[in-house]
């Protein structure tokens, strides 16, 4: 009794985290005003992914389910490129060794990481530019918003390594973001996405000069960390868990998850600003 | 047994309802060769929802769904404007006041105009020209049509006022319209999509010049009338029952909903008059 | 035990077939390179479809879930045109006499060609040029890549001889090709998608020259029947069976299927290969 009462309830209830000082391993991690931005940095090789990262991005992402200090997540690469995949040496070599319960324990850790960067609240903007392949395409695709720039190449090349086009929900979600006969066509030859056919499609929703590319996508995040970040992962938590209800599952699934953000003192703020012609000031609660 | 055989059988089964002389007490309706016409109309305000008109829509559109004078729906607002959403004073004010269990009632509420707008059989056309914002976007996005302008605005402007996208149905629906990345966009961020964006983006079926919106709508609305309107009610059920099923599950959905079709008089009629050589008459039947 | 060890175990395991000899009677096929062609072949009446060769191309597309020489189709039409549909005098005629449980049977019979085409592992390319309407218009739609070209005219007409536009599964597929507000139209409507719209919709993913039309589709089919054919069979299962799952399921179902891609000899083929800087020469298997 004596120790729960020192504890801030508030607190205690969500196991809630502090991120903004994590040290990262395998890639870097800023954290500004509410925004962290995290960059893949092995610009020589155009930011692989390794087992090391993978696993590093599946747990941070799975942490920040629970962060208070980080309201929105930036995803970029160093040196003009996004992301070339899971790299040829370090993870392709390997898994051509592996047997069916290994391999499925990989599969599943990739996976893993779409899932947590799918169940945290925070809206994740993916700023894409140069090569985005494999694992990398998979990763912009994950995030909620995507920037590119012109000169970026988005390849789903698993089918080009003698793999399948379904990895780590691509079949699910490609679809989703540019229609069924589109995602098709790039799983199923593996072609590059260049950024203005990307924009058309609806995969980028903005192309960007390569140098304002990183300032964009933060200037965006920044806009969401400084709303109702609450209702934003509302938002964020609905979009997921909608995508395969029926029409009036969704329906009584928002009534009752709009209800809750009416709660707020966000909606009560932004209420008394506009009645007294101001600009409201969210606070996230 | 001598009170039925004076029903027409027909009539008694669905409860059928005659909906022209229908007088609206929150917003116009006028019937006019089986199209129905609803404006929203309090152009000072460009045209707000109230909880009144809220409720008033609903059993209205429930109504409908036994209607057999009216084949097609239009949506217009007065003034220039579509709908600026809920009312601030009329609705936002007394909801920040509310608690869970009556906050849940009204969103429940609005759901269910939603829901009772999906469920009837006739082909709504939403007209848009001006402000299309917060629960006026749901009633565009909630439409089968919607024709614009290029000067129309619509902002599904939740996040704005503290709450999250999830509002009606929007993040089931609004992916479906416009994709994944699109409508994540739109939610998070509660910014305009303009006329031409919306066009392209699949939102608005087309852009018609403001004098010309209201009549091309009736007009795309009186076609529909005139046409298979039970068929036209099937495919509107349908494209509403499939929304979460498997691909097989649609099939043999389709193949039985389309069986009841080929026994309708329409189906025949338009096989004689297209040996006949002529335009076919359809009744509905 | 003796029979048994005379078997092909692998061939025994799937009742394997070989189709390239394979002599059709309603429509033309042709097999080169590993790439079958289908051609609609009544050029005088557009390619309508008939009751003899629905069936035969349910049969055929049944029968090559398990073909081993076959690794892309193509599907194109006669003399300009892809097809016209069910035919008026030979589908349309004795329709409108039948009663319930036969319709049923006729309606089950036409899925089932969608369903046969879905679940055959042969990635298909519609190669659409001309008249494409009714079932011509879902067999395009069907298919798992679309080549069109800008005279080309497709249209969901159902609606235009007194029918609903939920026929083969339509209301499922098109709204999943081209977002659900187009697909309304198209369907309430019946009229007819142009080439160019067709491509901005994402219904084509490109558009060709009529006399550059079968050639590209061949070439792509090529490609595709030249590539990792087992995964690109696991490709078109997963996009059909993640079609209503949940997220969280469709990362798992991708878990496991490309772990079954990554124990095949392809998969090790294309990392010796860009090990070597060589092109990989895939099997298959």
């Amino acid at each position: 009794m004596t120790e729960t009462s020192t504890l801030d309830p508030a607190l205690a209830a969500g196991n809630r985290k502090q991120l903004a000082g994590y040290r990262a391993e395998h890639f870097l991690w800023e954290v500004k005003e509410g925004v962290a931005t995290i960059t893949l940095d092995r610009p020589d090789r155009k930011n692989p992914l390794t087992f090391d990262s993978y696993a590093e991005l599946r747990d941070l992402f799975g942490q920040l389910k629970y962060a208070t200090d980080v309201h929105a997540v930036v995803v970029t690469g160093a040196g003009g490129n996004f992301c070339s995949g899971g790299d040829v040496h370090e993870i392709i070599g390997p898994l051509v060794q592996l047997k069916a319960p290994d391999l499925l324990m990989f599969t599943r850790m990739t996976g893993d990481l779409v899932k947590t960067m799918r169940a945290c609240p925070q809206p994740i903007v993916a700023a894409v530019d140069g090569i985005c392949a494999g694992a990398g395409a998979i990763v912009a695709m994950a995030s909620d918003i995507r920037f590119g720039t012109a000169r970026s190449k988005t390849a789903f090349l698993f089918n080009r390594v003698g793999l399948a086009g379904c990895d780590m929900g691509a079949c699910a979600f490609l679809p989703r973001l540019i229609g069924q006969g589109r995602a098709s066509e790039l799983l199923y030859t593996g072609r590059s996405l260049g950024g203005e056919e990307g924009e058309r499609w609806g995969f980028f929703n903005r192309l960007c000069a390569p140098e304002d590319l990183l300032a964009q996508a933060q200037a965006l995040a920044l806009e969401l960390a400084q709303g109702p970040t609450f209702a934003n992962g509302i938002t964020k938590t609905m979009l997921h868990q909608e995508w395969a209800m029926t029409i009036e599952q969704a329906i009584e699934a928002e009534a009752q998850a709009q209800a809750i953000c009416m709660l707020t003192e966000d909606f009560s703020r932004a209420y008394h600003a506009f009645v007294a012609k101001q600009k409201p000031r969210f606070e996230g609660n």
